[in-house]
């Protein structure tokens, strides 16, 4: 609980996995069936906004209390980090599609392979369209105020040799405006039913800021993001963190803060939905999510 | 030269008014002609993009090439800093009229007394019309890379007792969807004839997003700001400053960055300019500067 609520692991699709790892080890351990639900109701509850890691404790153990073995937990977890790997590479399979010959793309926080167990949802597109020859480069959003873009997203982009160039999250408007950049490419947290997701904050106004510069705004993500029981943005619940994460050196001591760390933008921002299984029109999400149900 | 290109003296106004007083004080300890020519010559190279450096050194020494005695120089140095404390004044008391009891106004980087030698320019609206008895709470821009809103802004705010709330720049925008700004308020380095203006980069993407929730969006400036040798934007030169600025502690080494320290914001995109003689909306800023001439 504390790694994921301190951020030691972090990103959407990872947490719900360490999550259900962590419940398949508890398990093995030889825990009660008392202690494991109670771990798994508190894990629950360790982060709100991303669904995956809802979604994973439920499929792990609390919708099956018939069968809270440590020999079916264990497969049932085991079957969620092979899944992971699978859906990661279908996202990357289907966006790479999108993506052209010399486009520059800008993309926000870390949705690479250090976000999930597989290859990653955005940054897997991109690292599959330059493994498949494309010349693609990426400006990363240092994406403040924990610098994911600055120290992971930069990080994985060496690794993969994928050229790239770190921007303050600030200067993303006036790159576009200068026609610097030809897709604007992000993870996601949460997806409504209605097309409404929440991700990272700042994500909302690069979705604002494509839009006004006509730039197509793609989310990519596994099925598992949408979360059926949420109907719109507004009801998707956005962690607050603490002031300390923003506060400069500098900055007067005990100032007032506001440190949301996600946002929600809107269906109408968005181009496309890349998932696992193909790419949405955000206009015929309702009929996706019906074939999910 | 070392110290307003290294910020250590930041803010336009005070940068000019710097480059005055050093040139006033060259002069008195007895410089040449030609040597305080080419001082004059190097200062208002030191910075590109802010036009009121190149506009000081001029009245105070480029433009009086046949009155370069020291009493000369002195006497326009101190003319100019007289000057802009009369300039914060005339923008303090036009602007704050704009602002609403209850208001809760944005604003980047630093524009108060740190910035200029008198109160400031869009910090001196706000204080002014706190003053005035209007209760206003400020949402100050962090400002990366260089966090002249966490530390100099918020700085500022609390010795004038205004309430305040720190946010990272990529958090504005989520903001005004939830409909918690009134007005943005920013000051600004140069001005174009046709309204088109350079500030702190982060203001395009302020800009854009204020217009895209339709608030009102103001820029505030002494009207020595205005470059009439400047048609657009287009015309203004960008200073671009080093990668170390932005690069965090885990970033991968000589990663590339892109790292403008300016950007230029459309007069379309402005509500109005808060001069020291009165707001003046873009639609009208030709006659205001016809005016000036």
């Amino acid at each position: 609980v504390t790694c994921i609520r301190d951020l030691k692991v972090r990103g959407a699709p990872l947490i719900g996995i360490a999550a259900a790892l962590s419940l398949a080890q508890l398990a093995e351990q030889g825990a009660t069936v008392p202690e494991i639900v109670e771990a798994a109701s508190r894990l629950r509850e360790a982060r709100p906004t991303a669904v995956n890691l809802m979604a994973a404790v439920d499929r792990v153990v609390l919708k099956h209390r018939q069968d809270l073995t440590a020999q079916g937990i264990v497969a049932r977890a085991e079957a969620l980090f092979a899944e992971d790997v699978a859906l990661c590479s279908g996202i990357a399979k289907h966006g790479s599609s999108l993506l052209a010959d010399g486009d520059h793309v800008l993309t926000h926080c870390n949705t690479g392979g250090l976000a999930t167990v597989g290859s990653g949802t955005a940054l897997a597109v991109i690292a599959e369209a330059a493994r498949a020859g494309k010349c693609i480069h990426v400006f990363v959003d240092e994406t403040r105020p924990l610098l994911q873009g600055a120290r992971l997203t930069a990080w994985e982009l060496s690794k993969l040799e994928v050229p790239f160039t770190l921007i303050c999250d600030n200067m993303a408007a006036f790159l576009m405006k200068q026609g610097k950049v030809q897709k604007v490419l992000v993870g996601c947290d949460r997806i409504a039913c209605n097309g409404d997701f929440a991700n990272k904050v700042g994500t909302y106004g690069l979705a604002v800021a494509a839009k006004y510069h006509r730039i197509p705004f793609y989310v990519a993500a596994p099925w598992t993001t949408v979360d059926l029981n949420c109907r719109s943005g507004e009801e998707i619940p956005i962690e607050e963190r603490g002031p300390e994460e923003v506060r400069a050196g500098q900055s007067p001591r005990e100032c007032a803060v506001y440190n949301p760390a996600f946002d929600v933008t809107p269906a109408e921002l968005v181009t496309g939905f890349i998932f696992d299984r193909g790419v949405v029109a955000p206009r015929l999400i309702q009929e996706f999510l019906a074939g999910l149900g």
